[in-house]
């Protein structure tokens, strides 16, 4: 059934892949072809991953569902991001993103279920924030060698600003440029029941 | 990193699987394989799935990702059900369901990213609920023609108590009996800014 949920549009500013395993970050592309792995190539594609931190519940390194198949950035979250570390700009490829998009408020806030449509065919659903550790802050730090611990400070400075990881859910093409309409899942309330069922 | 969020255990009443392609109606089964395409031999088994009436967003029949592996009920709800119409029981096998569980209150009410923990490694992540349609009031009517109208009474009466379908986040075993460990996720709250981001 059709459901009425809130919607609006963003903009896609840089679609962007890691094709190496040194190293998480994304190099950008003017477009790129998406499977139900993933973004074509990129080293978190896969129908499955290995658990890890983020999963302290299975044993590391045990083969379960890759629900973190992209990573979305906001433009406007990015500015924050730099405001707080006194820098000009944090860009999307050192924080590994896939996706850089514009015009969708508090991306990072977008609750798990919320479905992001392209143009071309291309589904995601995201699965929730992506929480900030400490890697691109190293990053950023190497390329302002002359602020201090901007390493450590990202995490802080990050919080609730980096972003989300999403799934494919119907494969297609994504460019830069494309416009990206967000729709919000329906809210689910769940209250424990004081007794009985 | 882990995170405390409500948890409390259910009890697998029942696994049940069709594998025909003729009736939805499911069989039980003492213990059933899950892969990550769902439960082994089940109709509704697949990494991937034809979109339909539940994904109004997609084109019919396109290949999207299946989220709806698994269908588990309530014990404590079919009793519910099985109360408003005025039979004596509803079965989990005539709604098509894969586990009918007990002891998890409101189970038709958890929320998308619930996970379901079991002791033989597979964990199912909740999908969402698992809106009622006619096909399984026309199989509670066919086992109590006497009763009037009960396929057309079901849809109202199995609201919000119909159910959840789930995927496979680990592959493993499930066997009847098994405990259940029911995780909610960390609730998320979205408002659209008043202006600006």
């Amino acid at each position: 059934m059709a459901r009425k949920t809130p919607q609006w549009e963003g903009r896609i500013v840089r679609v962007l892949v890691c094709t190496e395993r040194k190293s998480f970050v994304t190099k950008e592309l003017p477009e790129a072809r998406v499977s139900f792995e993933g973004l074509e190539g990129d080293r978190h594609a896969g129908l499955t991953r290995a658990a890890d931190v983020r999963t302290p519940w299975f044993p590391k390194g045990t083969p379960i569902r890759n629900t973190r198949q992209f990573s979305l950035v906001s433009s406007e979250e990015l500015a924050q991001v730099a405001e707080t570390l006194g820098i000009p700009r944090v860009l999307a490829s050192w924080l590994g993103a896939n996706l850089e998009v514009a015009g969708v408020p508090r991306l990072t806030h977008l609750p798990p279920g919320t479905r992001l449509f392209f143009p071309e065919d291309t589904t995601l659903v995201v699965e929730g924030e992506n929480e900030p550790c400490i890697g691109p802050g190293r990053v950023i730090e190497a390329h302002h060698p002359d602020v201090q611990k901007l390493a450590s400070r990202f995490v802080k400075a990050a919080w609730q600003r980096r972003g989300l990881v999403a799934w494919v859910e119907r494969p297609g093409i994504i460019r830069a440029g494309d416009t990206v309409k967000v729709v919000l899942p329906r809210p689910v309330t769940y209250v424990l029941p004081s007794s009985g069922v």
